[in-house]
């Protein structure tokens, strides 16, 4: 019979046996980020296309994280896959000494997009060694060795790149590098300068800021730097006038402002890069997954012409195997050209504010559990409360296990309805891949309204 | 005139304009690695196949140096390149929270090479990213958070990785992270330990290893890190007993021995693990460049079941976007299926003991300026000296401009003779890709051996 069955149903019988090895070589040799791995079991996915992705049982799932907010042109498109192919058949890799042309014209082109004088870039693998070689840029510029970072940040999980988050992630990774001092960024629905409007929120938490800026010494503090939207906690806008002002005090103080887009440039908010949304021009951008939808590892940062210039006659104190790899560029220029001749920007802005903000200010009353949304182009958070008047979170910070249930229903319950979210503590993020369709999007978000009938249960 | 001369050389003319672009875009965009911008001249590759790789102006180089020791299966390999294209149009990339089937197959490829109860991996971006993680694992799993580390070494660019490396470009990256403290390892023909044979010089860096551990206090020492084979800072392969002799010190004060294969695994020296060659087994091994051949970033670290144990329960307090990428991992399963059906292992060790021992060795006695020869498989270095008795290095440690130019000339020789090689210091590093065939191989040789009559002139 069992014969039989497998001769009958022969593909999916096949696919499970694919399934079945896949689950052991993972479980078995496998070890995930962030995880105790007891305690996950990773789903074996089998493909994707657009902003879909699908296992081997035959669910499919709309993808409203973009993976890690890195998929901004989503599944298998083929211009980046082609342009892949083709770099890999004409030249893989070559090292970071030469020049190669697909890593200059990457270069190029993210010059041309990035505002001021920022018209260099220093490429890596990753977010993470962005941030680190920004901050090495940061200090040798300035002299200086201290880097301000914020709470509720992340930056990645190098010494320095973990030292500058301000996420639990921090916690276990402690002590970590000096030179390291935290403040607090404006986050007006908890505002922790008890503010009562934007305005005053970003006032205030300028003031706060050059406040830790005077007591940490400003002789002894060589970069600032900042998600311009910030990410994983909890997609803050910076309110009107913020960013200015943070430029206006690194100028008074001799800073470098380092502005971290690894999440939130390459069109996450309908801009290039982040920063041109709110008027300011920081000295360095670090930059990571958008840039070529992380189809191959590749990161960096843009500098600005006065910063480049002390690395002209002063050898640049940095180096990786893999700087500037050509595989990994290709698709970033591929990314530049879908970007113009598809109006990528175009579409996040108008699904931002034509489709997603409204829905999600109707969820607003609609349940009892919607505390706040916010975000911009294709980047929003709604906030899950178990009481409007409080605001007390659905579950508590860096909740885990049973105090943690109520969001792992919520997650439960949109993957039932075919959505995989991107969640954080008591949010649920909504960052699909830039080329989701307005269908897919209003489907994606209708599901999710479901869904938070779920968390609307544990109001109190 | 002008437009007569184009059109009779088109092709050329056109390859001129590209390269003209390419060093256009090269000079005003990139930041390289390690280099003063104005000092460098970054050569345009057009392409390369095997050990060979050509400018746009006709000019072939034999690659001495595998580009950075990374280009273990050479240039353009049709198996690699295969296997990043089917990938890509496949699946590009998926994040590492799922499970994927050509992650989990590497995964298991490399634990079973791997020596002991190595059988779980990390997977990340590269080989700092690599030492990072192999770090956070040894103090999670100790307790303890100092690492030692050796004098001549380099373990990467991130921050924790920096401070660990035992070269100058550590210096201008400190202050560093805490908590590392340097060692002296063995180096026979300079022994930091006034030793005259192998063996003294393994017994008493062993006994110097000792001091250090107690001097430190083995309370506070988490890891030992060591580059099983020593690789850019002088291919320093250990004396006889001096890796099993470390282990035994780790395993007498509850340290966790990390062996640093990220230049010297996959083949290297003519095996899979270098410290199969050496008689121990580690606790972690950090890996990168060879694994894939660098054609996709990747890196990673294999580690005991002991230690993968306890991230069962507790969270592994790491991660990154690209952890476990499917389209590095790809090249990464065909680059064992070539191993294995190419023989690269005996090749290796063929072409190390029957080609490349005995010229070096007949270089000893033709050259004056030749002091020593050292390496194994296809990892050799030959060290320039001015004079043989008082053994003064050709060129001061870390020297520059004027200083340094003699090894200049001899680079400059070398590639006027069709050879890139790869020099530190006043060494010249051979280690070309593996799948170099043995009349190339002779033919290079040749061309360093008609070289270093320019080193022979500084002789005094």
């Amino acid at each position: 019979m069992t014969d039989m069955l497998s001769a009958e149903t022969g593909t999916q019988t096949g696919d499970h046996a694919v399934e079945r090895t896949i689950r052991h070589n993972d479980r078995t040799h496998v070890l995930h980020s962030w995880s105790a791995q007891a305690k996950i079991d990773p789903l074996p996915v089998e493909g994707g296309l657009g902003s879909t992705f699908w296992d081997y049982q035959g669910n499919s799932y709309l993808d409203f994280g973009a993976q890690l907010v890195n998929l901004n042109l989503g599944h298998q498109h083929p211009d980046l896959v082609k342009s892949i192919q083709d770099q890999a058949g004409k030249m893989a890799t070559i090292q970071p000494a030469f020049a190669n042309d697909v890593r200059g014209e990457l270069a190029a082109l993210i010059a041309s997009k990035a505002p001021g004088t920022l018209n260099k870039v220093f490429f890596t693998n990753g977010g993470a060694e962005a941030n680190e070689n920004a901050v090495r840029m940061a200090r040798a510029f300035t002299g200086k060795s201290k880097i301000l970072a914020q709470y509720r940040s992340y930056h990645g999980a190098t010494s320095t790149a973990m030292a500058l988050t301000g996420d639990p992630r921090r916690w276990a990774n402690e002590p970590g590098a000096a030179s390291v001092a935290h403040f607090f960024g404006p986050y007006a629905y908890r505002s922790p300068f008890h503010s009562s409007s934007p305005e005053e929120e970003s006032a205030r938490a300028l003031e706060h800021l050059e406040s830790v800026i005077v007591l940490e010494g400003a002789s002894t503090i060589g970069g600032i730097i900042i998600e311009t939207v910030v990410g994983t906690n909890g997609i803050l806008v910076p309110p009107p006038g913020y960013l200015p002002g943070v430029r206006a005090l690194c100028d008074k103080y001799g800073i470098v402002y380092i502005a971290d887009e690894v999440m939130a440039g390459f069109g996450r908010i309908g801009e290039w890069f982040a920063v041109d949304a709110f008027d300011v021009v920081p000295d360095l951008i670090s930059f990571a997954k958008g840039v070529n939808s992380g189809y191959v590892p590749l990161g960096g940062v843009v500098m600005s012409d006065e910063i480049a210039a002390i690395f002209d006659e002063k050898a640049y104190p940095g180096g990786l195997t893999y700087s500037g790899h050509p595989l990994a560029c290709a698709p970033g220029v591929a990314t530049f050209k879908v970007f113009e001749r598809d109006g990528i920007l175009a579409h996040v802005r108008d699904l931002g504010s034509r489709v997603v903000k409204p829905i999600l200010e109707s969820w607003l009353h609609k349940h009892p559990s919607v505390g706040e949304i916010r975000g911009q182009g294709l980047f929003w958070a709604v906030e899950l409360v178990t009481n409007k008047d409080t605001r007390e979170p659905l579950v508590p910070f860096n909740a885990a296990g049973e105090a943690a249930r109520p969001m792992a229903e919520v997650v439960a319950a949109c993957k039932a309805r075919g959505v995989w979210p991107m969640t954080n503590n008591n949010r649920v993020h909504i960052c699909p891949p830039l080329v989701i369709t307005e269908e897919e999007l209003r489907a994606g978000l209708a599901a999710i309204d479901e869904a938070l009938t779920v968390a609307d249960g544990f109001v109190r």
